[in-house]
């Protein structure tokens, strides 16, 4: 059985701010059967991740210049559903080597295995519980805070009872965080002009954690504000991934006299707390003490808008394309 | 009983490089006996260790300019050996409840208490061992490596089994490195334009663990070559103490892939292996396996210009001023 299918490509490689005119979308048929002998997978894409961490692999240094990303699909035929890293399109070809799982929904929206459940998940919580180490009653400060991984993280923070602040890039966003995530205090970042002294504001006593999804002045601003054994947790720096001249120099000094640690993590390497984390998150949303942030759009044709949207802050929660209904 | 002594002070705050027109030498008279009731001790200064980080105390900022150091000395009249941190002086009255201990020399020549024996030789030890969890075969990076910090770590690197390279500021240096301490590699930091390319000469299979003595430029090429889990001990960055514009701004995007850790530690934190740290140190000396690289200049007067040496880069070793004879 062949099927007519929507992928995207890139034209060329990106090293900027990604745009429209970066992307094709183009259309193949596709057989549907694999050929025999072969391990190869074919999966129809139902919901894809896009995640701003992929623009690293479409610059000009990148080994190659792809589209992927995670998602959620059915394997025609067999219709297991699966999970797993596939190419930006309606159907992926799963090759012989590359990890697919098959998923237990759990009675959860598909979507939330993208998320809450999936990889943003897994790394707000291995972030927060594995690398921060935090303690009840500690201050903990997240930047892109209303992102797919920062919502979780700051919801993580309140659950164990610590001081919580968030930065993000509206004044709706800033109101979500404090209204429905149960933020301590949060600001707009796009409103302040000097953010050493804005975080001394809003984290008047210091800050003992900082989970980093930026990088760049914002890293620079919570290390100058960090209490002494402060860890920053460098989970992503988004405002460094399109502009290579862009740095975080936190003040080294600062780092010596405050005993602070700077370290970053991969969530890659925390798959062996997968089974705990799916069962600890699977709790928290049966018993409604996580919300859940999703932004979803539909359609292979706007995955690439969905994805130049991240570094335009667009996303408020976890972004996800639908490409299919199941 | 009264004696003539003389002592440095500092004219003013010193922001930039120290000279020796910030000191002034003075002379006071002063009573040996402390008054009825006191807690206080006068101790008769016998060697002076200088030391880069006391910089910070003498600038603008900083709660006090004050000039002191750690040192070894008398008490008059009991004689005790003692060892703690005294004003930069030929006599110094210690405070009540200041830190000062009673000192077994162990045979060994008292100046080594200031380094080998002392606060360098334990922050070469927590450093190494306790911040960069160093494991045999390691590939290990030491800046200012023929300082009085660097040349220790250096050498517990080797005893351990690690491929050890270390920077220095001339040829002289680098030749002592590798001739009489066993380090692997070294080079002349000042004879190379790209320290991220001359790492990655000098250390072709990457750098698992960087001891930073100095900060800035060097710590970002040595986190660009960087293997993965990587660790940066940030002990000092002297090469920012006396210039507030220059930072380190290392690649966090690489700090995020190679899961890369930037730890700032203090000795005062590590006090609890001392003893630990003692024998060791004593073990090793006795069965010369550590090498001691003193660099003594006499006299209190000369305590400004070994101090602004070390900023210079004049010392090889640990650099002490002896101020009596005992």
């Amino acid at each position: 059985m062949e099927v007519t299918t929507k992928y995207i490509t890139i034209k060329n490689h990106i090293d900027g701010t990604p745009q429209e005119s970066d992307f094709h979308v183009k259309t193949a048929v596709l057989s549907l059967a694999v050929e025999p002998g072969s391990n190869n997978v074919i999966v129809k894409v139902l919901y894809l991740s896009v995640d701003p961490y992929q623009i690293n692999r479409m610059k000009r240094h990148s080994s190659t210049q792809r589209a992927v990303d995670f998602a959620v699909g059915i394997t025609p035929g067999e219709e297991d559903l699966v999970a797993g890293v596939v190419t930006w399109g309606e159907h992926s070809i799963i090759r012989g080597g590359n990890m697919l799982r098959k998923l237990d929904p759990m009675g959860f929206p598909l979507s939330y295995n993208l998320g809450v459940l999936g990889p943003s998940g897994l790394t707000a919580y291995c972030g927060f519980f594995q690398v921060c180490k935090p303690k009840k009653g500690e201050k903990v400060f997240v930047s892109a805070a209303s992102g797919s991984v920062g919502y979780l993280v700051g919801q993580f923070a309140k659950l164990l009872g610590c001081y919580v602040v968030g930065s993000a890039g509206s004044n709706e966003k800033v109101e979500l965080l404090k209204e429905k995530l149960g933020f301590d205090d949060a600001f707009n970042y796009k409103e302040e002009t000097d953010l050493k002294s804005a975080l001394k504001r809003y984290c008047p006593d210091g800050i003992d954690m900082y989970f980093d999804n930026v990088g760049a002045e914002m890293q620079e601003a919570a290390v100058a504000n960090m209490n002494t054994f402060g860890r920053v947790a460098v989970c992503g720096v988004i405002s460094e991934y399109t502009d290579s001249g862009r740095r975080a120099a936190p003040h080294m000094l600062d780092v010596v006299c405050k005993r602070i640690t700077i370290q970053g993590f991969l969530t890659a390497d925390y798959l062996n707390i997968y089974p705990e984390f799916i069962s600890t998150m699977a709790n928290y949303l049966h018993d409604g003490k996580i919300k859940v942030l999703e932004d979803i759009s539909y359609g292979v044709e706007n995955v690439p808008s969905a994805f130049i949207g991240l570094f335009r802050g667009y996303n408020i929660g976890k972004k996800i394309v639908e490409i299919a209904d199941n």
